[in-house]
């Protein structure tokens, strides 16, 4: 249990910090923002503290990481809160209920960290399982709490800890996955998406895992699937593959670099019914792209749906050229009046630049696009307006 | 009929006019990258030519009005074609496979001027009646060509000619309405949509139309609706609240200052057997915002579409200042944990200053939101990429 809020500690922000910022809802203070004296420093990392500014007004409730970058994050402007199994059964239930609202089977992600109240705390639940990373110090710290918290708020029987995430690292979190509540699945757990069936590695030896950023997109690429030829490219499980057969695609080929991923996928297809119209090519996604150029090979649809290649400012020149290789590759296979779907998840490309970067590859390759429409993460993956990085992930529709 | 091609007149760019621009595919050129000679400038408005760089290097066929600011719009790169009735078939042939495969009624905005590759030709289809807005010269001179080949290429008996948009007056054109093959229809007609039932007015006195373009964003609102008090604001013919209704909305109150669109919602409402839930107040949305707030009115789910505040850039600030006051006064009308969908069709407010605007807004009525979706036009209005105007409409899904 955490204390009644009178106690907790102050952390102060420097004069010339930007409290201005976090009064108008940025949920970050750097660690050059604060007054890191002896006590500030002695503060164990995961704690919560009271945060105020240079004149002793008191801001917000903050969970503290002296070590981190993001030294302190927005818990509750309310500085009389208290951090406890109550505060975190009400944000989950807020959180939920708006899922709740959005989808008729209990697959989602639930928790979409600061968007939702909850700083650097990812969840995804997916039917009686939740999988939690804790990406921040205090969410580590007060992990049982949240385990509880959620198992009563949404009745789920199974929690996960997963610590693969990026930002441990950062943070200076162990990377160890722990069964917090209930058990692990011993197997593959099948998902069902815009009517197509997923398999979910969630904590095999491969831990694939699935994704529900696309949903909305692998929906809207399911609108342009009927009887066409498609291509999946950076496939991972079939996310798009999977969706345009369910609906009504003549034929999918997934290409990735992880058989694992493509034997879920083919599993997945089986699963629907779907085999015969399903193939798999294992390789690199730029190689395969060059080798089915080579071939001649033309689509009705192809999906490029990479990894981040500008997770962050300074790879954003090089991500920005390989999003504009993905498009100049990619835009030969595609049939004349046909459908070309780029994406990207950097951080760091917004949107402008990315298109630009897919336009001068589907120019160099000799054709012209419209584009029909331009898709985001799904409901699910809320964003906080003031924080611009949650805006990452962005699909790209065009018609060539 | 055209004469073809080899003898269209020649238009040449100027050295210094940005004939790289064109290469990339930009569609305009304005009248002072040309050289408008005696020559150039005894063209008849409407007439195509061989637009040259100053090199005499061919870049396109074009649609030519010396009179107008965009002296001549890109018809077709490739300089030996003919825009004759097989031309404009082929491209409303294209325009129209894509509609078919989206949709599965034919209503829907058939033809979307540049970006399908009809510069400034508008077509919106109502099943067998279509409705044409030539809103540059050379499509208004080829209007008898358009219909036949309209008529040819989807079978549609009636084809009307709605002569109100802004873009004519520019041109130099006339605003005469003309029922150009069939008849007008003599009631207005019902469109469904996201389950829900429009009344659109295609020729009647007051002519208040129907548009497309926010279906998607309709239907996401749906989503929200379930058991909801739902409050449309700018409702026109009831976009959103009956969608809303279509949705299960508890409630539907549509505010709009035209009392003949609110005429035609209740109709819409009616025909749904939802009149008993639904309701309408006349007169000015913002008097009408401020009244309900000091009624403490609170919705579940608040939609504000308002017409351009920010048609050109003159009036951005003026408009965003008008964007940020509907956020101002729409936000205190949100019940807690409720929805507030905010949109624009400014052209020259782009997503992210519009976005700033509302979340001025809604921080001056002491709330926060979190952004849970960002919707745009149909895919029945695709976008020229390299005309980045073409991206007016944006709507902003906000949770409070």
């Amino acid at each position: 249990m955490t204390a009644p809020s009178f106690s907790y500690p102050v952390l102060r922000m420097k004069p010339k910090a930007n409290a201005r910022a976090i009064r108008r809802g940025f949920p970050w203070v750097f660690s050059n923002e604060l007054v890191l004296d002896r006590r500030a420093k002695a503060l164990a990392p995961g704690s919560i503290a009271i945060l105020e500014d240079a004149e002793h007004t008191p801001l917000a409730l903050v969970g503290v990481n002296p070590a981190s970058k993001i030294a302190a994050r927005v818990l509750d402007r309310d500085t009389n809160a208290t951090i406890d199994r109550d505060w975190l059964e009400a944000r989950l239930a807020k959180a939920l209920s708006l899922r709740q609202r959005l989808y008729d089977a209990p697959f989602y992600r639930l928790v979409h960290a600061e968007a939702d109240g909850l700083p650097g705390l990812i969840l995804d639940r997916f039917g009686d399982t939740v999988v939690v990373q804790p990406n921040a110090f205090w969410a580590d710290t007060l992990i049982e709490e949240i385990a509880d918290a959620l198992m009563a708020v949404t009745g789920v029987a199974n929690v996960l800890k997963n610590a693969g995430g990026r930002g441990r690292h950062l943070e200076g979190l162990d990377d160890l996955d722990v069964t917090l509540r209930g058990e692990a699945p011993d197997a593959p757990m099948t998902v069902e998406m815009n009517g197509a069936r997923y398999m979910a590695d969630l904590t095999g030896g491969q831990k694939t895992g699935l994704f529900f950023d696309q949903r909305p997109n692998q929906a809207f690429a399911q609108r342009l699937a009927q009887g066409a030829r498609v291509l999946d490219v950076f496939s991972h499980v079939g996310g798009f593959a999977l969706a345009a057969l369910a609906g009504g695609a003549r034929s999918a080929l997934a290409v990735d670099g992880s058989a694992p991923a493509l034997a879920l996928a083919r599993n997945g297809a089986e699963a629907m019914g779907a085999a015969e119209r399903f193939d798999t090519r294992e390789g690199d996604a730029f190689e395969t792209l060059q080798a089915l150029g080579q071939e001649a090979g033309r689509f009705d649809l192809v999906i490029c749906d990479p990894p981040a290649f500008a997770p962050a400012k300074p790879a954003l020149d090089a991500g920005l050229r390989a999003y504009e290789r993905v498009a100049r590759l990619s835009a030969p296979l595609v049939e004349e009046g046909g459908y070309l779907v780029l994406c990207s998840c950097s951080h760091a490309a917004d949107l402008s630049s990315f298109q630009g970067a897919c336009l001068r590859g589907i120019g160099r390759a000799g054709r012209r696009a419209q584009l029909i429409h331009t898709g985001g993460a799904g409901p699910d993956h809320p964003l906080l307006p003031q924080l611009a990085e949650s805006g990452y992930l962005k699909a790209l529709f065009f018609r060539l």
